[in-house]
């Protein structure tokens, strides 16, 4: 194949599919899909490939992704004559993929479908693994499903269009993903050795890719050890939340694993100097977001209470216990219950206080 | 088990799931579960295995059953506290289990949940297979997905709740599948001889769901044999659909299959009197659907494009082959392919025309 350095398998119960990395252009067409259509972030505009005819352009926005927003989209599909032998190709980051896997599993109860991701968050993590997730109205993820894509292909030249920020939400979840794997101090390593984006970019989404797809391929429908990757992102999505969305994923996620670490030695569960491998994750982490331009400012203006009320609310707690993946002693992670309680609260309060100092920010007392 | 009189077990990918008749009440106390939302039919209102601050009530009609009612519900279920340990228990007719089917799916990426059905069409077809068709906007059925219940109690007492419309709409598909799976002509003895509506149901509904399971099991994901059991589901859409919805579902399958019939006998396929059991299936239609009060109006009002238009926009067409299950020499089905072609359109007009003299209405020539 030219053009193409990588190639594994991902496998599923729907039979498995390949991520390839190279030229997405030369790759979508040896592919020779004779009835395509392309569901891409509206920023592609003039760079698909196919015809304007042919393409479906979307604001890639939290609003888009959103259950109320998925009949306008499967009624101008309908409208574009698209039936169950339609592959659809879907080009953009993580809000593009997870309006292309919900509305591929949907129409007509199911279509083939192609996934390009073009944001490093969505190169090294989410573009495998099949999982969707929707809003409603102002319910974050509440709704989705599980429909992996037929291929997936990497083209690195992507990284080129992103910036600072989105560079840093990839490495965040990259890192995370390599920790939970045992494959950090490798990931760690290579990051630092690296000097041009596109080589950084290709190294990083195989090391990441090759570990998540260890999780998925362990637990496909998210009931085991894959709930491992959920490190960081309950506590995460607390931030993204009470800050409207106003901090990315990734660098959540970043602040996450921060507020686990404080939490988990705050419990008398870590024990800092005495898990290398850890210690210098939470370190690599606070020095990609120490003082990230507008970071600190929207951190401080977050107030305690929302963001405790955001974190309570997540799908994943049970009714009477918090469920939160921490650092524990032995450098590894594990999924941990708290009692709903009012000193539980104030504790994961602090905790969120305490990654807000470590990367530069105050949390307001009120 | 008190009460209960019959139970069988269908196999699916998700690990399968066990039917069983008896009194729902019983049955749904005996389950024993903790957590629960009841999604009803509102005219069941009164009459629900739990409390009213329990229960979601919806307006069993088509507008509910669509892809934009689906968030209200959803946030709904959100302000009731439903999480991934609530248990779902859906009682309705087909359109209830379209939602409870769907939004089960959905929501928290899936929720466990046990079916109830309550017309005699959803006991003796829909209830087994787990499959959902929800509408988008004027779109019908456009979108849906697989997610079967856990469970599924049928209690046929429920029939005396119900018209004698919606008792024939279940005969028709049930009559339907039975002849589809090689059982018609017990089947009609059977009908033959029962006098009272309890025994009668209880009888038709283990005739039918055994046959549907083997489709079933044998083609979970509707790629093989069982889509043999859309006969009389294409030309009968297109009477639903052209009649907004006044033909009901079960009537439109028994004109459906006539509809079938004529194209059949018109393409060469099909010479009556060779072929003893359809010709039975067909009288026996027939004898359901003649003068039955309304449809003959209905019917005689309906315009021949606008049935063929709802024909030719069926999902299960090819771009240029419309695919029709008919009946076949050797007393047989058999998934067919036409040309989209001038004088198919004229034909499959013709063959409505057809049916609707069997029943007892003209179709209008202009």
């Amino acid at each position: 194949m030219p053009n193409t350095f990588e190639a594994f398998h991902v496998k599923s119960s729907g039979g498995g599919y390949d991520v390839v990395i190279g030229d997405v252009v030369d790759l979508v067409s040896q592919a020779g899909l004779s009835d395509m259509v392309v569901l891409a972030d509206v920023r592609f505009k003039g760079r698909l490939p196919v015809g304007e005819d042919r393409a479906i352009l979307i604001q890639s926005d939290e609003t888009e992704k959103s259950l109320e927003r998925m009949a306008p989209l499967i009624e101008r599909m309908k409208a574009m004559g698209v039936n169950r032998k339609t592959h659809v190709v879907a080009v953009g980051g993580g809000i593009i993929q997870d309006i292309a896997t919900f509305v591929a599993s949907i129409y007509m109860r199911g279509l083939r479908w192609t996934y390009v991701p073009t944001t490093l968050l969505a190169m090294v993590d989410s573009c495998i693994g099949g999982k969707s997730s929707i809003n409603v109205g102002k319910l974050k993820n509440l709704v989705g499903g599980f429909h992996p894509p037929e291929k997936v292909i990497v083209d690195t030249r992507f990284v080129d269009t992103l910036d600072n920020q989105q560079i840093i939400d990839g490495l965040c979840e990259a890192a995370k993903i390599c920790y939970a794997r045992g494959v950090f101090s490798d990931f760690h390593a290579a990051v630092a050795n690296k000097t041009t984006t596109a080589d950084l970019a290709r190294d990083i989404v195989l090391r990441s890719l090759s570990s998540k797809r260890w999780f998925v391929e362990e637990d496909e429908f998210d009931q085991g050890v894959r709930l491992l990757l959920n490190f960081g992102h309950t506590f995460g999505h607390a931030i993204e939340a009470a800050s409207d969305f106003r901090v990315s994923h990734g660098v959540a996620v970043g602040i996450g694993i921060l507020v686990a670490h404080v939490r988990a030695e705050r419990a008398g569960r870590y024990s800092r100097g005495r898990n290398p491998t850890f210690d210098a994750l939470a370190s690599y982490v606070e020095t990609l977001l120490y003082n990230l331009p507008g970071l600190t400012d929207v951190l401080t203006s977050l107030r305690p209470m929302d963001v405790v009320s955001k974190f309570e609310g997540d799908k994943k707690h049970w009714a009477d216990r918090f469920r939160v993946v921490i650092p524990v002693d032995g450098d590894h992670l594990e999924l941990t219950e708290f009692p709903r309680s009012e000193t539980e609260r104030s504790e994961i309060s602090e905790a969120f206080a305490g990654a807000f100092a470590r990367v530069g920010a105050s949390m307001s007392r009120v």
